[in-house]
């Protein structure tokens, strides 16, 4: 179909075109670039070239201009590169801005405006209340009626593969002492799928459900490294914060909603009526993606992000419904994804309950939190148009000891 | 002292010199510029003349190239300000750049990277804590340990005299009954102190107490618009989200801290000893300002900002000690400010203790929270050198009937 040679199994097929942001070793500007089999595609020099007229929002440091452009933009530059990938009459006009995906150094995609975490995924939240409350109702009374969230330290959003130093700060060993402070000895991490606002909402106007693919441009994988000692001290009664601001780390990668249009799948049957907001029955946006986890390089979780109770359109209804405003660059994430059985939670507060149970690694190790050297990878899979598969790329961490201060 | 003539009881003498943004009906672009007295210096042009070396920092449609250059030139273009308004042999250069402060159109000062609001006035949780969560202690365990405070939206955070659209949202009648969606029953304010970071720190680097200085730039005044009924139903277990998202309204003029040093004062006794990186008995960092509190018009308020439990410093050091970089442009806010009074409480919620006491107004009416067409004010004085008295400006709202969707 395409000209290019693309192994059967790689992630970035023609169905997938996800962007992200590079440089290479001869070039330290950073750079829009499109992903397909091993190559990443200069995509600003080529659509300068062919002369598009928004080629200026592909020339750029990071994806927001583009972002920003819109739908039909976004549809029309999609159309051209499937143009240009299949019919070999334009061969010789791409394949000098081809350049090999091993080369280039991958960067924050896109400049983060705000970031919301959701906690949108009823397996997760329902452990983490018989955990975190026990002997009451795992679910608080709101849980079901809207998709509970809170804004998170847009400033800490990094790319892959940044560092993951252990933070310090206070923590109560119990609740009969007096907290002390330290590196946290419960590092976590949390398997979640980003969506990543590209067109604008002014003040004072709700974005209706059915509009979310208006302003919402794609798709990324998140972790969202979380230290539970200090959470757990900390977040009564206005919620996470330093627990969570150290760092929030997203895959290189965005792909574009258009690719995951054969990903749609319905939501689970939900057991609470939403209010009229939030009610999805014309609009489903379930989508059928896989993630795995791994670490250090094993597997130990795949959390199924079909079973998400909330989609990410009623998420973006819901975050605005009261007129807040959006900007280009807004990430709102899907809060940790989980599914039923012990081999599909997202995060090791559920894979350890807690650290009372410490998970067996294949290679005989155990874990409760997190030690330092060790790396966590999310990856994600969804089903592409014929029965290809399209991967979302991953986000990598490597625990770091505490900085000395 | 100033060859300009500036009336006694302005809130804008020579020795406060707050930074703003503003444009004048002959020219539409945003640019720098300081109060004094009844004029705005265009600040970036006059720089310019003289040669500055950081002129182009003021050159700018906000502040965040200037704060971003840091203390020195801060300082440096602070003393040449005063120089200037004081040696006669400057006027005729320096006046062709005062414009009518009538004339100016002040627009939001500066960008704003992340938004913390923090909640460090006891008077103001222990009264929430009765309110919200009667019979059992009012301050949560955590409270005099570490500042409690969490991210808000920064995109949606504006200038004075923004409408304040009434939110419309979830909010649950009692708890035997299922939420109600409709326009915010319970719309208050918040009358607190904003913090303006201009040098930025990188990700892994605390900064200590005794760094506060080298980072924050200055100080303007915010209404942290708050809807109660969201805001109750919402809030467990991941803290407020869109009973606070919907509008943070800032005053237009931010004072440098160094303008403030006459306003250091010591903190409150602490009950329970801070912890190391909170302890600042080497670097005190209350600030002796009186916030005033108008409900159209009619004074309801003056919360003392001297008695915060917790100092701007304090805040700062915490926010940063997981690793947390700093960018410019970040604002973190104090929290409510309420003194032990009744007539010192900072938010309506307070004032009426939850709409179950409405609140006698000098003009014959009453309130339990925000009617339609009211309008907030909060200002805000300091004491400044030899007597003088230092305004920080206004931050304004008019409430206004919820949008049709």
């Amino acid at each position: 179909m395409t000209w290019l040679s693309i192994a059967a199994d790689s992630p970035f097929p023609l169905e997938n075109l996800p962007y992200g942001i590079f440089t290479t070793p001869d070039r330290a500007e950073p750079r829009v670039g499109v992903a397909i089999g091993e190559y990443v595609l200069a995509a600003g020099a080529l659509a300068t070239d062919q002369g598009l007229r928004y080629a200026r929002t592909l020339d750029a440091s990071t994806l927001n201009p583009f972002m920003a452009a819109g739908p039909p933009v976004w549809h029309d530059f999609r159309q051209q590169l499937r143009r240009w990938l299949t019919d070999d009459v334009h061969r010789a006009v791409v394949e000098p801005h081809l350049l090999p995906l091993a080369n280039a150094l991958l960067l924050m995609p896109f400049e983060v405006a705000d970031y919301v975490d959701f906690y949108s995924c009823e397996h997760h939240a329902a452990r983490l209340g018989q955990l975190l409350r026990p002997g009451q109702e795992p679910l608080t009374p709101n849980w079901k009626h809207l998709p509970i969230g809170y804004h998170g330290r847009a400033g800490t959003v990094r790319v892959s593969d940044t560092p993951v130093v252990r933070p310090s700060g206070q923590s109560r060993p119990s609740a009969a002492e007096a907290p002390v402070f330290g590196p946290s000895g419960k590092l976590d991490f949390e398997a979640e799928v980003g969506f990543v606002v590209g067109v604008p909402s002014p003040l004072g106007k709700p974005v209706a459900l059915e509009d979310f693919a208006d302003h919402v441009f794609g798709v990324c994988l998140v972790n969202d490294w979380s230290a539970r000692d200090l959470q757990a001290w900390e977040y009564a009664p206005l919620g996470p914060f330093l627990g969570k601001s150290f760092l929030t780390s997203v895959s290189p990668w965005v792909v574009p909603l258009a690719a995951l249009e054969g990903a749609r799948t319905p939501p689970p049957t939900r057991d609470v009526a939403p209010l009229p907001y939030l009610d999805d029955s014309s609009c489903p946006w379930g989508l059928d993606l896989t993630l795995e986890v791994r670490l250090n390089g094993q597997l130990v979780s795949r959390p199924p992000f079909r079973q998400m109770y909330w989609t990410a359109a009623q998420q973006l209804a819901h975050l605005t419904v009261n007129g807040a405003a959006l900007r280009t660059g807004d990430l709102f994430a899907s809060g940790t994804v989980s599914g039923p059985a012990d081999d599909e939670r997202g995060s090791l507060i559920e894979l350890s309950w807690n650290g009372e149970r410490p998970l067996a690694l294949p290679d005989g190790s155990t874990r409760t939190f997190l030690q330092d050297g060790d790396t966590v990878t999310v990856t994600a899979t969804a089903p592409g148009p014929g029965g290809v598969t399209l991967g979302l790329g991953e986000v990598i961490g490597t625990v770091h000891p505490p900085a000395t201060q």
